[in-house]
């Protein structure tokens, strides 16, 4: 038995979101990891790091696990029909349709999220109405097979709660041991309601342009 | 003002040792965020996933900031002559030497720890003994302008510490908000010390191949 989890790839995607879960997933028994996109070139993620896909929509296999992660790049998707058919088609077989931080606008985009509970970065919670889904404020939010992720980091969580669904606790508990995953941020700025109001503001000043390209591809510009 | 920092990419690599940091390094203002190996052909990490550097060792910069992460790969580099002289040299001109993980057993190989508190992945901590190294059991360690981290996620906690020491505690926490680093672990077992006995002997287990390989090049076998 072989489980096969398969992470949306793009231009412009945010890595963490992405290697994230992949360490936790690739740390698992019996698990396959895909980076599935159009095609195998290289792609430049948000912030520069390279990565390879290795499948191709065309000749994806069935996932047990399809995982849309977020990121700038996913502004140019929303309105992206052949990314949008592909993951109706891969939800369609798949044990758990997942994503972590703006990836759930995808899904959502997708028609996937219709009446289900989801979660997405903080930043980006109030698009989620526009879909149909029920917006919910936590880090990893479970509604049926659908499991979403928080903004970036919360990536890490998500994939450890994937794992102990699919495969079990002492699975997922033995991964977190590996990953040496007992976090401690030195400070307590990770979250709105957490940081200080300067802080909050600077972030949303960053992210500004991005979230206006959103919002121009929502309206179809 | 830029910011340079240099992150050692080799086969083999704990790719979530180097992405976790490059996501908080390349987050920050004003920071350029490097993947340094003796070339630049794509490099097979040790889960799997494919990681392109994109400086050499001959034409890499002074960086502020060189960061050794860990992973199997490393055991093949103890005994690399051309590795740790550039580690030395790199070493010799930042402003921060530092490692996450096992990263931290090629500073030492390359005399970068000598007398001085660090850390590594709670499974590797004993072989710091061995390089002269005075080894401290905490998720980040600072020594002067020696800075490590534990196992593969404290890259992330790490990297926020190197961004406050570095640009400032602002900057730092406006990266912290902008990944939504609110780490909330959906168990309690990421160190020996908190995950069951049953769950040690496994992860301890799965790794015993790779320390036994650490031990034997540390040997010189």
């Amino acid at each position: 038995m072989t489980y096969r989890f398969g992470l949306l790839s793009f231009p412009n995607v945010q890595q963490l979101d992405l290697t994230g879960p992949y360490e936790v997933f690739a740390s698992a028994r019996d698990c396959e990891v895909h980076l599935v996109w159009k095609d195998r070139a290289p792609i430049r993620s948000a912030t520069g790091l390279w990565l390879t896909p290795d499948t191709c929509f065309s000749d994806a296999p069935d996932f047990d696990v399809i995982c849309v992660p977020g990121g700038a790049g996913v502004n140019v998707l929303l309105n992206d029909t052949e990314t949008l058919d592909f993951l109706r088609r891969a939800a369609a077989s798949a044990r758990f349709v997942t994503s972590v931080c703006t990836g759930s606008l995808l899904l959502g985009q997708a028609g996937l999220l219709k009446g289900r509970k989801a979660t997405t970065h903080w930043n980006a919670l109030d698009f989620l109405d526009g879909m149909g889904a029920l917006p919910v404020k936590e880090r990893v939010v479970r509604d049926g097979n659908l499991i979403t992720a928080g903004g970036v980091t919360s990536g890490i969580d998500f994939g450890l709660s994937v794992v102990a669904e699919l495969i079990g606790q002492d699975e997922a508990e033995t991964v977190q041991l590996m990953l040496e995953y007992a976090p401690a941020p030195p400070f307590d700025a990770g979250t709105p309601e957490t940081a200080r109001p300067a802080i909050v503001s600077e972030a949303k000043r960053r992210v500004s342009k991005s979230r206006h390209e959103r919002q121009m591809a929502l309206n179809g510009q």
